[in-house]
C-alpha cells in the first residue's frame, strides 16, 4: 500500500508534513509513502532516518499551489507544483492508493475531478467535513450549484462511508431553515421529496443550523455553497463565543486566578475543539482516495490522515462506494430486498 | 403615533408583551398603543394602571399563530388570531404606523407581504437580523429563492436604513465562500458583478461566514436561505463553544470556585450575547413598519422594539426607503451626482 503525501501543501509546510510522514513510517513498518515536495528538503530531513527513508519515494515538485492560484488552471499554470505532480502520479500509477494534502481546497477538489475522474455513475464528488460534536456534513464546498439528485447521491455515498466505518446506518438530515417538510428553497424541497422515497436511507428530515450540532443526525446533506456557509458560520460563532469567555477570564487578576483553577477543564475544551480542525475531510466520489486536511493542520492531523487513508484503502472504500452507486443507479441489478 | 403590539406572539406571551406595553406607555406619555390580544387578559393586566390604559386600544384576538400554522394560509385559517387582526388593522387604518411581534417568522413575513403589500418598486421585502458583534445580515429568511437583482435591492434598502440610523454609509459585503470575486455560486457571482457597478453603494466584496463577525463590513447581503443557514449555524457554533466552557467551569469544585472570581466578566459576556437575541429584526420593503422579535424575547427586547418602531416612524424610514428605491429604479429622476 502506498499513500501520497503533499509535502508543500498547507500553512505549515514542509516541516509538519515531513514530521507526519516520519511518524507514520516509524509506526507502520509495512507502509510506503510517496512524498511530493522538494527533493533536497526531503533528503535533508530524512538523512539521519535511513530506516524510514528506505520506504520513501520522492516525487520532485518545485512549488506549492496557493490559495490565489485558480483551481481550474493550476494544473497547466503550475505543472511542477506538488499538487500537479501528485495528481499526475495518482492518475497514471496503479500502486498509489490515496492522496493526503493540506493544500487549497478548490485546487484539490478541481484537480481531483479533472485528473482522477469520477466513479462510474457518480454525478458530483462531494467533500465531507466533520462538525463540532462529531457529525458530518457534505457537500461542504466542492459543488456550488447543485441539483436535487446530486444531494440524494451525496446521502447515498455518505451512507456507505459511515456504515463501513461505524458499523451502523447513519441518520441522514437535510440542511434547511425549518424542520417541517415544506420549509426551505426549491432545491431542498425537491431533495426532501426524493430522500423520503429512498427507502435504503435512514432519512430523518430537515435539520436547522442550530440543531445540527445536537444529536439529531449523523450526516447533514447540503449543496456545497450552503454547506460551506454553514461550517464557516459555525466556526465564526464558536470563535466569537470563545472570545467573550476569554475576555471574561482575563478581566482582572481575580478572573485570571480563577482560570488557573479551571486549567484542566479548559485543556479538555481545547482538545474537543481541536478534534474538528484535526479531522480530515474525504472527497467522496472520485476514482481514488483524496483526503483534505485543514490548511492550518500540523503533524498530528496529517499523520492521522495518513492512517485514515490506509484504513479506507484496506476497507476498499472506493469499491464500496462504486458498488452502492451502481445499485442505486440500476435498482434492477440489486439483490432482492 | 400609534404602534401595534402582538400580545399573543412568542413563547412568553401574553405576560412579557403586556409588561413591555406598560413600560413603553409609562415612559412616553404621548405614546398610544394598539394591543392585539384577549380583551379580558389585557383589561385584567391594566386594571390598576388607568393612566396607561387610557392610551391603549384593544384589538380583540382569540388565539395565537403557531409555528405549525402554515404561513400562507393562517390569515384565512385563523382570522381571529392576533396576527390576522393586526394585519387587517394595519392594512385598513392610516393611524397605525408599525407592528411589533414575537410571533412565528414565516407567518409574520408572509402576512406582511400579503396584507400590507410592497413599497412601489420593491422586488422582495427582506428581513434584517443583527449578528453577534453588531453587524447586520439581510435577507435572513424571508425569500428562499432569490435573483441577483433582489440581493442588489436588499443592499440598497439596508444602505438607506443604516445611514439614517448611524449617520454614515455602511460597508456592504456579499455572503460567499471565499473572498475573491470568482468564488461562490451562480447567484453570488452575478450579484457580485451587479454590486460592483452600483457606485452609490460602499461594496467591499465577498465576506465568508467566519469573517462576517469581524469588523470587515456593516451589512452582509445574502439570499434568505443562505442568510438563515448562516445565522442559525453561528448561533449553533456559539452555543457549542459556550457548552464546552461551561463544562470546564463546572468540572470540579476548584473550577467552580474559579468561576466565582470571574462572575463579573461572565455577566458582561452574557449581556453581550443577549444583545443579539434582544435586537429586533425589521422587515424592509413593506408599506408599513414590521419589526420581528425573537420568539424567546421577554419584556425588555419587546419594549426596545416598541421604542425602535417609534424612532423609525419619526425618521420616516418607509418614505426614505421608497425614495431610494424610486431613484435606483429610475436613475434619470435622481438629482445630479
Amino acid at each position: 500500500m502506498k499513500i501520497l503525501l503533499d509535502i508543500l501543501g498547507g500553512d505549515k509546510a514542509p516541516a509538519e508534513p515531513l514530521l507526519a510522514a516520519h511518524r507514520a513510517l516509524s509506526e507502520d513498518k509495512e507502509l510506503e509513502l510517496v512524498l511530493a515536495g522538494k527533493k533536497e528538503e526531503i533528503e535533508e530531513f530524512f538523512k539521519d532516518k535511513p530506516e524510514e527513508f528506505a520506504r520513501v519515494e520522492i516525487l520532485e515538485a518545485k512549488e506549492a499551489v496557493l490559495n490565489t492560484d485558480h483551481p481550474a488552471t493550476f494544473l497547466k499554470q503550475k505543472p511542477e507544483s506538488s499538487l500537479a505532480v501528485a495528481f499526475s502520479a495518482m492518475r497514471h500509477r496503479d500502486d498509489i492508493d490515496g492522496l493526503v494534502s493540506a493544500g487549497p481546497t478548490g485546487a484539490l477538489l478541481t484537480g481531483a475531478v479533472l485528473s482522477l475522474g469520477r466513479i462510474a455513475g457518480v454525478k458530483r464528488p462531494a467533500l465531507m467535513t466533520t462538525l463540532p460534536g462529531g457529525g458530518k456534513i457534505l457537500d461542504s464546498g466542492a459543488n456550488m450549484d447543485c441539483k436535487p439528485e446530486y444531494l440524494v447521491q451525496f446521502a447515498q455515498m455518505a451512507d456507505v462511508y459511515f456504515q463501513a466505518i461505524n458499523d451502523k446506518k447513519p441518520r441522514i438530515g437535510l440542511l434547511s431553515v425549518g424542520k417541517e417538510e415544506g420549509k426551505g428553497n426549491e432545491l431542498t424541497k425537491e431533495t426532501y421529496a426524493l430522500l423520503k422515497e429512498e427507502k435504503s436511507l435512514n432519512f430523518v428530515g430537515n435539520v436547522e443550523g442550530d440543531t445540527a450540532f445536537e444529536d439529531v443526525c449523523d450526516v447533514v446533506v447540503a449543496d456545497g455553497f450552503a454547506g460551506n456557509v454553514f461550517i464557516k458560520a459555525a466556526e465564526g460563532g464558536a470563535l466569537y463565543a470563545t472570545g467573550l469567555f476569554k475576555k471574561a477570564m482575563k478581566r482582572n487578576i481575580f478572573a485570571k486566578l480563577g482560570a488557573l483553577f479551571q486549567m484542566k477543564g479548559l485543556k479538555e475544551a481545547k482538545a474537543e475543539f481541536s478534534k474538528v480542525v484535526d479531522a480530515c475531510a474525504p472527497l467522496l466520489g472520485c476514482r481514488k482516495l483524496v483526503l483534505k486536511c485543514h490548511g492550518k493542520a500540523n503533524a498530528l492531523p496529517l499523520y492521522n490522515s495518513i492512517c485514515e487513508a490506509k484504513r479506507l484503502t484496506e476497507m476498499r472504500m472506493i469499491e464500496r462506494i462504486a458498488e452502492a452507486v451502481k445499485i442505486h443507479e440500476n435498482p434492477g441489478n440489486s439483490p432482492a430486498e
